[in-house]
């Protein structure tokens, strides 16, 4: 087989590539170890930018999602018995958040490129990438494990295959620097079947832990709590749950968590992990292959689709001119929005959750750092402007929005 | 003796108090424990917010500062090898930061006091505070070593004799909360005869440590140095500090340092401290009797003038009224206020300087937090805002800027 792009992995950094070359004319194949029921099937959470919205409803896969989606114009900050409202909205000039949940999207996606005729390799095994420091890098696979070693050239790859994927330990160890924080804590996430307790989502730093109330559906809500990582899940019967969330929500009499059956529920670890740099050869690494962030900023899913954005912009260039200045320049233009990402993740992490190993000094710069946030614009418009994404740097000094009109802006 | 308010320090807050009291038509007497030679002669570096030259002017203390200080618009950020330059006066409405030394501040509250017959005992020995629960609170002292007890009776004490005076300790432990943070490096600080070698303060983050450029004079220049804090001075020969300010300050090749003779230099250690409650019966606390910060923020005097501000207009309102609300809240104002400036110190120092725990992780997010303050103009009114004082809030969510309009708002 041969395309121009070869793709690994159909989350939403590979789908929406894939989406956003054909609309430029260039032919991609998508490799995706699991099944499109298990992709589709797969429950996660999302909270999109401004950017990654106007994106999808401009390249003509936002239909439901402006049907379906959610749309936040603030935030709500809980914090020393008190609650502070972020108006997101009036703070960025008209910006705000969406919540629809990543197989949602994928979902959408995954019909867009199936509807004209994308190549999609569901259930593709044992992949591997070859020769990325050649013009002619190969990816092989298996269609199923007793099947005969398959072959895709290609210009180029774009490694959208997640942290455990194989094309980041393509890129030679000397050539490789990674930068990674484990927190010391986790979250406990459930699914509950019940009607949303608020109408936008709190952020609550309580003496007793971080807590996270957020939204899903008209019938299914997601909360969150700060845990022990190391902590079981088999610790946390559904009683001892709804009594932590209400003891660290409820903060004032006037308001009342509203509980129901949880359907879900598990612990995750907390990490921030930067592969730089995010290309080698004929590879490009884009999404969680290249970055993690705690989800606190609720930034994994945006930073992935400003990267294709990037990509495919520097690809476009490519095959339309030859020019490769933008496609060498993958790797620093995404790297600058990574870290501004990771450095606001890190940070919100830091102000929200209640750390063990904290002096009461450290502790009081916490609440002052809340106290900050939330009395002076300045500092508000700083939470806002992160939370609904900021622009995309083209070059140092420039700035261009998100969706920066590379493609419909005539 | 007796008076209405006995005032432990002839520091700038003590003597700003003093002077405030007085215009209040409220009598007060300080004790200090050097000679006026000493206080005025210590040679001390002086950034002085908005508020506090804005409180010096209206107040009749502020002549001297006009004509001789140095009015600062803007600052320098250096790192990456680019210099940035944060624009004071745009980012907050036109405010500025004065450069005029502690020490003239002191020399023009000294001479205000003793024009108008205040009275200021100095060389004050072995001072010491009793009753402060009662309602008629004292203190004793000595005026030299031979010569007899003396004390003075009166409303209210205000401690404001600094870090090591005997004011906090009078504070029962069980009552007296202590913050601290001790910083993993120093300040190398160096005055010189020389010309300025830039307009504005340049405070530069380099891989071989944080180096800040200050001025003056127009002959004397004070530069500070990151150094380990258990470092001797005996280590560091006048042409290994120009080596190192060369190296760390001269980023690109266009602009150069200009070398002086050294005639001071010696290494401070970096301190965050805040005592809770800063009151305690009849006993005030003002300034660094209370409250420590690291240098880089230059917030140390203005902190202690702000103090200064609420208990003036807190006894002022008593003494007229008999209303003692605004005194029982004293410690609540004043300390929303420091631990926001402490942030803010605790912020600027973690941003700036090279610290030898921190992970590359770290690191970059450091980087990634400077390349957000220098491309935000939200992150950038964040640090100018903080700059040039951040306004008194008397009550929770009502704000009055620092002049508060309380002494000359008719």
């Amino acid at each position: 087989m041969r395309t121009q792009v070869g793709i690994i992995g159909a989350g939403p950094a590979g789908l929406m590539l894939s989406h956003l070359l054909h609309l430029q004319g260039i032919d991609s194949i998508i490799l995706e170890k699991r099944s499109r029921e298990e992709i589709e099937g797969t429950i996660r959470a999302g909270l999109l930018e401004q950017g990654t919205v106007d994106l999808m409803k401009k390249t003509g896969v936002g239909e439901r999602l402006m049907r379906e989606g959610h749309f936040h114009e603030g935030i709500e900050l809980r914090f020393n018995g008190q609650s502070h409202r972020v108006n997101l909205h009036d703070l960025t000039g008209g910006k705000k958040v969406t919540v629809y949940a990543q197989h949602e999207v994928i979902k959408d996606l995954v019909a867009a490129r199936l509807n004209v005729g994308g190549k999609i390799i569901f259930n593709a095994q044992e992949v591997s990438l070859h020769g990325i420091e050649t013009t002619e890098p190969k990816i092989q696979f298996h269609y199923d494990k007793d099947s005969e070693l398959q072959e895709i050239s290609c210009d180029y790859i774009a490694g959208c295959d997640g942290f455990h994927g194989p094309s980041r330990p393509s890129i030679p160890n000397s050539v490789r620097k990674e930068y990674q924080k484990i927190y010391p804590f986790g979250w406990l996430g459930i699914l509950t079947e019940a009607p949303p307790s608020a109408p936008e989502l709190i952020y609550a730093n309580h003496e007793r832990g971080f807590t996270l109330l957020s939204t899903r559906s008209p019938e299914v809500q997601r909360l969150y709590l700060q845990v022990n990582p190391n902590d079981d899940i088999t610790n946390w019967p559904d009683d001892r749950i709804w009594k932590e969330l209400h003891a660290r929500l409820e903060i004032n009499g006037e308001w009342k968590l509203t509980e129901g059956p949880i359907i879900q529920k598990n612990i995750v670890p907390m990490r921030s992990f930067v592969c730089d740099p995010m290309q080698y050869g004929r590879l490009f690494l884009a999404g969680d292959a290249a970055h993690i962030v705690p989800p606190t900023g609720a930034k994994g899913l945006n930073l992935a689709i400003a990267d294709v954005q990037v990509l495919a912009r520097a690809l476009d260039t490519y095959y339309a001119t030859g020019n490769e200045e933008l496609l060498k320049r993958y790797s620093t233009i995404c790297l600058r929005r990574v870290w501004k990402a990771e450095r606001f993740s890190w940070s919100m992490t830091a102000m929200l959750h209640r750390h063990p190993d904290h002096t009461p000094f450290e502790q009081q710069i916490q609440l002052a750092e809340l106290d900050y946030v939330t009395s002076s614009r300045a500092a508000a418009t700083t939470l806002a402007e992160n939370y609904v994404g900021l622009p995309i740097e083209w070059q140092a000094g420039e700035k261009e929005e998100t969706i920066a009109g590379f493609l419909y802006n005539e």
